[in-house]
């Protein structure tokens, strides 16, 4: 698990084992308050790159033409450079991605399949609704790394990936077949549960302080909302 | 299908769609000797490629270990890169690349399917083998493009991939259990055949000649001898 505390004052400069101070104003918390620990937030947010890659590559393996596979397959080869450019960023660190990884894998794993969906249309709305939550999150959630370490890492998860070639399929899709939309709502609508508990994940509330479901709440909000925005703009019913 | 024929003189500078002059002297055929049409040659091999991504990529999704996710998927990378810069190719000669490649889809998913093996260690002999033999001679038989495609196209190809990886888990892997080498030896040996008819498949006799199979005889030979000493890299019996 991926430790997290609020932050009051200057963002540290240096990789934190573990954050000393519990925080105790969080009426009005934001992204940038949150300080994640370096190496276990590379840790999962690497290991999450890799599912998605995993995910696109069963897209691209069972796309329905050639056209679908080129535009998948790149997209599949961004998720790849995000997870081996987070990899690179733990060697940085000093660590074994490996090691920091593996803690991640069982509930990731799960959260793959668990979103996977029954079809190429639901593979693929699952992959652009899950990718598009968790890659926003992970990169906001950076903002309270370490500043360098930050921008680095803001700029490997903001690489425009998935996001225009499943945006792409799946509206065709949806108008050329009105009836998926509903069965794509649906579907849609049950991921949100399965993403917010691997955000959660990555959240912990230091042992001192019970208040973690306030404080981060916020967050889990603005990630609800884009995920209703993403709905919105395939015609879904969010 | 590929067209080629043998080449007498000079290498010609632009794409041909046809070779116009039958060969006669078919003595000594090397690989040089061989002139590809530049449109099906790289549709042929971009989709080749293609499967080997999606070969790596269920093999990254199937590892024991996230060691061996990291090798594989960087791999995975590269035949996706040179999927894509071949695709490139096909552009820059005013073509669509999913026209080129469709024709070669049913053999060469029927030659996927049948090189994937019953396990991850027969997936990744398989892929070792097959990539093996084949990045080689569509690499070799580049020498035949114009000069300018045939010095990218061999460029493309020729970056190192999946055979320092696949070579290094199999190895492990046979050390670990020396039964697996008898098992995997009977594999490697069937998967010979399959290869040579994709790489049959790249070349056709002009009507006005029947002796194709005398003339691909050597560079068959060479293809064969290569995957002996890849079989024997491995301490497996060819």
């Amino acid at each position: 698990m991926v430790f997290w505390t609020s932050r009051r004052g200057a963002r540290p400069e240096a990789p934190r084992l573990r954050p000393r101070v519990a925080p105790t104003d969080l009426a009005r918390v934001d992204f940038g308050e949150l300080v994640p620990e370096p190496v276990p937030f590379l840790g999962q947010a690497a290991y999450i790159q890799l599912e998605f890659f995993e995910g696109l590559a069963k897209a691209v393996a069972t796309a329905p033409s050639l056209t679908s596979k080129e535009g998948l397959s790149a997209a599949a080869g961004v998720a790849l450079r995000k997870h081996h450019a987070l990899i690179a960023e733990l060697r940085r660190l000093g660590v074994e991605p490996d090691d920091v990884m593996a803690p991640f894998a069982p509930a990731t794993d799960r959260f793959r399949q668990a979103t996977a969906g029954a079809d190429w249309y639901e593979l693929l709305l699952g992959i652009h609704l899950t990718a598009g939550m968790l890659d926003d999150y992970f990169s906001r959630l950076a903002d309270g790394l370490p500043a360098d370490l930050g921008a680095r890492v803001r700029a490997i998860l903001d690489e425009e990936g998935a996001a225009v070639v499943l945006g792409s399929e799946l509206g065709a899709a949806i108008r050329s077949d009105p009836r998926l939309a509903d069965r794509l709502a649906l579907w849609g609508r049950s991921l949100v549960g399965d993403t917010l508990l691997i955000a959660r994940s990555a959240l912990r509330a230091s042992e001192a302080d019970g208040r973690a479901g306030e404080r981060v709440e916020p967050v889990f909000t603005e990630l609800i909302a884009d995920h209703t925005r993403r709905m919105d703009a395939l015609g879904l019913t969010a």
